[in-house]
């Protein structure tokens, strides 16, 4: 069970209402390669994985939650002083008619979120490249989110965020190993 | 942010492996009104809900993750000795091809996580009774999960998470009454 | 069965052609909290609700076709006129290359209609909690749109749909009180 | 609008408890080709096809809801007396978790219905073969079912089902032929 | 198997960088009557429609293959010089957050690629007809697209692909001649 | 664009009628791991990889579709002498009354095919990363499915198809460290 802790792992500040760049960063909220997804498919990883390395999931499943948080925090910050007509011309009157200012787990365009987006096969290696390509790919967004905004406090958190990932992205790498350095001793005897 | 703490709300127990049971179980996991649904849909209402219910929200939805984690280890404890005949003969053969043992978030009949299950609307009113919907159905889930199997120990535990929905339903019925009471005193100064 | 009487059941009245407007009022056609969801919502309710609450479901039911109908008519008369231009400039160019100027049961951002948007659950009381919610959902919705719309002929029928809504909510309200009337006799004898 | 009448546009009748052949019946309540997509196919066609054949469209799809009270009725009559271990061996241990015996919009696997099964192009010639495409497929769906069921009260409806999606293929093709006699016409002037 | 050419089936040229209607042809890329849907409809259906006709399918959508390149050159060269600010402008911006210029099969607003969009359903008069519908709707929007550019380049493959959806629908048209023969064969003798 | 060549990559043999493998393999035919989502997945990135690794996605895709092939006439031979009767026994009622014995892009659960299976981000170390984990995932697939059989001949197919993901899988290894090399190269100069 988690406890909650009320603060973020890391600031939250933005420079300006800004709700085009919500609408972007909603893709890292219920995106294919966001928070969300991230958090679930490490958790749900934990009950098949080989003891050695169930940690390790345990671990990072339980950070994506707060860099969820810190993702819904900035996506609230951006909006929270927008008028409707200012999220109309921002391209998000369509989520004002369904949610107001209200958050929702869709990715930039709209898409509700869906487990389709990842994978649990029951296979340490196959579970472990998933797990590093999707860190890779979380990289990638939050590169591409850092090209479109100009907002120094935003860019702060998400270059957190981006650095995050990849250091999770090594740390799956040597889970791989430790499971083939298992496997190669379990050949031996 | 969360932080883990190694042990479940309440303690689970099997009296047999049961896979049949097991895929029912999953309707909780990853379906419709599950506990996935329920833990997301309240903590992605603490930005816009009025800040005398946040702490409501907050609190169930953390502890519908901790549901979440025992609805997982009962799949798995139900599952983990199965071989993948029995796994067949429990109708969890398309299970089985697709992720070995592997649990993952879908509903009793393997259709896959959305997050179309629930809303947000930025109304106080429609928000809260979205929850309080949530919880009634998911009391009645827990009870057509009840009525299905003859495992004493899987029905203790089921009957806790199944009380616990009832708390959470009048918890948001009070929360709508704050709101209502807020919305008084507004009109009349 | 039904019998198809050639008449809305309020007028439908725009001022001008506005395809942007258009494209909002489409959350209503085939969105989540939308006239078609609703309709279907409660028409699927009818076989497992008790006797004494089937004639409210069925008549409301009924009811929210006839509200489909008016979203339809108003989506079209607030697009017919328009150019291919014109749509493109209001955010509806996506919709024009796939569908024309023809209406399709999708949401404000163009994802399909999907049933996983309702429920039913065979317990009375999560049904019409289900049910209740729908329709405050639906309430808000009906204000999101009315703000954003300075379109007096508009607003009066989005009025008139909000309105009734509200009615509907109360409706489902005193059919849970009819159920926990029946259950609370059932108990005594 | 509809009004409701209280009668089906054919009787219903089954021979026995079947909750077997109830879970295949659901493909023609919310499966690709069933009663649902066809009312919505053919009512929501209704605004931009030209004057002509509108009253055939509306016809239809207003036959068409009559037809899906027709299924519901029959996958009420077949599990309504079943108990939850006949609805096990039934294959529909997953419905009952989900939907205990409530009715639901999906198809005979279980998956949601969605939109995504139809279109409406506004384009007549390609709106009407579309439906046309439609009628075939339900008259094989029908077919299917018939196959798979020896109740011969059961039989007698779906035959009649099945006989009116081909008279509705009839009228698809004749208003095919209205269209091009028109376009026709307005190419010689 | 299939054997690549590296060679387009018609030359695709684009006279300029516009990324918006790259955007509006991603329809036919990943969208409901899109290319990829087409070929795959066809070449799925090889195993059951009559030897007859097995021949027209595979042949079909083996060139609806060779349409899916053209379209995705098409899309490719209308973005490949886009500033990621022009994305914006032209509505790209979620689609650049999500996957920088990378082609991805969904349609014009975003939507994934769902195999929901066709039908395969064992009955050949059936079969045909759904993809006599396909090809109209195709021929279909490919005239919206045509619709919504000036860039001649462009409209000249676009007519191209039109003009193939005319012949195919004919093609298959045939097709149901020849199974229609067939039947009526089979009943004589 | 593809030229077809009426040969399989792979013989295919089955020593038996066998729906419920059958209902299995189709896990590969449209599942998340399956051949349709890997050709299409590969041949989507090959506009936005570097120059250098394009001929190997190419190559894979096209082989991919050969795979997809093989699996579809495994499918087929397994139930094309099955009775409505063995196909309902063996899970595949739901099968029959939706697609009769045509075949479907779908699970082995029956969840249609959605190509939010698999993603491209424009980035190439993600893009293989992606590709990667596909493989491994995809040979994990062939596992659990030779696992499932005591047929010798499908063993053989299934035997085949899980070596060459595994050569898949080295190759994407190898064009990742050519990137690498590549980048390590730009950043000297």
């Amino acid at each position: 069970m988690w406890v909650y802790e009320k603060k973020l792992q890391y600031p939250v500040r933005v420079s300006k209402c800004d709700p085009r760049m919500a609408k972007f960063l909603m893709e890292q909220y219920g995106g294919a390669d966001g928070e969300l997804a991230a958090a679930l498919r490490y958790l749900n990883q934990r009950y098949t994985l080989p003891e050695r390395v169930i940690g390790i999931v345990n671990d990072i499943g339980t950070e994506e939650f707060a860099h969820l948080e810190m993702i819904a925090t900035m996506v609230y910050k951006l909006t929270k002083d927008a008028t409707p007509e200012q999220l109309k011309e921002a391209g998000l009157g369509d989520h004002y008619a369904n949610h107001d200012k209200a958050l929702f787990y869709q990715n930039a365009s709209g898409v509700p979120f869906t487990a389709t987006y990842f994978q649990a096969k029951g296979d340490p290696i196959a579970d472990l490249y998933e797990d590093i390509a999707a860190e890779e790919k979380a990289r990638a967004t939050y590169q591409w989110l850092i090209d479109m905004t100009d907002d120094v406090d935003l860019q702060d958190s998400l270059t957190f965020l981006r650095e995050r990932e990849i250091v999770h992205s090594q740390r799956f790498r040597e889970a791989v190993e430790l499971i083939k350095e298992d496997q190669d001793t379990k050949r031996i005897f």
